[in-house]
C-alpha cells in the first residue's frame, strides 16, 4: 500500500511537470512555468502601481519570464503624466508606438548634478535611446493624446536612482531597487515547498 | 604662414567635432556622429539585403549607434517569406506588430540536431521570446498580410548560425559573421584619414 501511494506521488509529480498551469497564474507573476510561449499582450497583467496615468506591461521580462539580459515593457502616459527624472547604468531604448511628448536629458554625468536639460520632441514612429548613466524623464507633454512607447532595457531587473530635481547631486539620487513592477516578484519570500 | 595653415587646420578639426553631419550620412551607417538623437523611423535606411521578401531597418544598434547591450530591429516580411532556420547566443524577444505567422521553434540543442520542432501560431499585439540557443525560424506563413515585428536582441553584433534543415547537426550550422545588416558597417575598412 505504501508502495502505491508512492506511485501515485510520481505520478502526480511527473504530471506537474508536464501539464501548464491554469493562464491565471499569469497575473501572480514570478513564474514562468504556465506562461504560454507566445502570449497575446492584451491578456497581460498591467497595472499602474501606484503612479496616476501610468499603464505599465511588461511584455518579456527578467522576474517573470527568466530573462537575464533584455527586458521589454509596454508603458502609456496619459496627458500630463511622466517618469520621474531619473538614471539607470544600463542602455534603454525607446520606440513611441503613439502620441508625442518631451524627452528632457542631461548629459552632464561628469558634473555634480544633472543640470538643465535638454529637450527632444519625441512622436509617433520616432525611436531614440539613452546613453548609459545620463539623467532622463520622459514626459507626455501633449495635452490631447496618450503617450505609449515600448521600452526596452539591458541588464533587468533594473535599479533606478531619482532625482527630485535637475539640480540634485549625482550623490543624493535615490535608488529605488526593486523598481515598482518588480516589487511583487522580487520582495515576494521564497515559497514554503514543504 | 606654415603657423597660420596650421592654425586653420586645428579650427576645422574642432569645427568638424562641432558641427552635426548632415543627415544624409545616416544612409551610409557606420556613423553615430550626425545622427539625431530622436528619430523618424520612416526616415531611416531600409533595405532587404538581398533576401526577397524582407524589409530590415535597425531601429537602435551596435554598428550604427554604438550600442553594446541590447538593439532593435523593425522587419517586415511579405506572405511566403522567411527567416533561415538559425541559432544564436543570445536573448531575443519578438513584439508582433502586423499581421500573422508561425514560429518554427526547436528545444532540442542538447541533441545532436535541431529535430522536428514545434510550431506556433503568432499574431499581432502577440509578444514571445526564444531561449538562448534555441533553433527557430520565423515564417509569414498569412498568404494575405505582410507579418510586421519588431525584434529585440541581447549582446549585438548577433552571430547567427544557420541550418539547411531540421535535421543538420548543430556541429554543421554555418556561422554568419557580420550578419547581412551588419555587413557594410563591420566589414569596411577603416577610412584613410590623410
Amino acid at each position: 500500500m505504501r508502495r502505491m501511494s508512492g506511485v501515485l506521488v510520481l505520478i502526480f509529480y511527473i504530471l506537474s511537470l508536464l501539464l501548464p498551469l491554469p493562464t491565471t497564474t499569469a497575473s501572480s507573476c514570478c513564474s514562468i512555468k504556465g506562461l504560454p510561449l507566445v502570449r497575446n499582450i492584451s491578456e497581460l497583467p498591467q497595472d499602474n502601481y501606484g503612479r496616476g496615468g501610468l499603464s505599465h506591461i511588461t511584455l518579456a521580462g527578467s522576474a517573470m519570464h527568466g530573462l537575464k539580459e533584455v527586458e521589454v515593457w509596454l508603458q502609456t502616459f496619459s496627458p500630463g503624466s511622466r517618469t520621474p527624472i531619473h538614471r539607470h547604468s544600463c542602455e534603454e531604448i525607446f520606440v513611441v508606438l503613439k502620441g508625442s511628448g518631451t524627452l528632457y536629458l542631461a548629459s552632464s554625468s561628469h558634473e555634480k548634478y544633472p543640470g538643465k536639460p535638454q529637450e527632444y520632441f519625441v512622436f509617433a514612429n520616432s525611436t531614440f535611446h539613452i546613453p548609459v548613466n545620463d539623467v532622463h524623464q520622459v514626459w507626455n507633454t501633449n495635452e490631447h493624446e496618450d503617450l505609449q512607447m515600448l521600452v526596452i532595457i539591458s541588464r533587468p531587473p533594473v535599479k533606478v536612482f531619482i532625482y527630485e530635481d535637475w539640480f540634485m547631486p549625482h550623490t543624493a539620487a535615490k535608488l529605488k531597487f526593486p523598481y515598482y513592477w518588480d516589487e511583487q516578484c522580487l520582495l515576494e519570500p521564497p515559497k514554503d515547498e514543504l
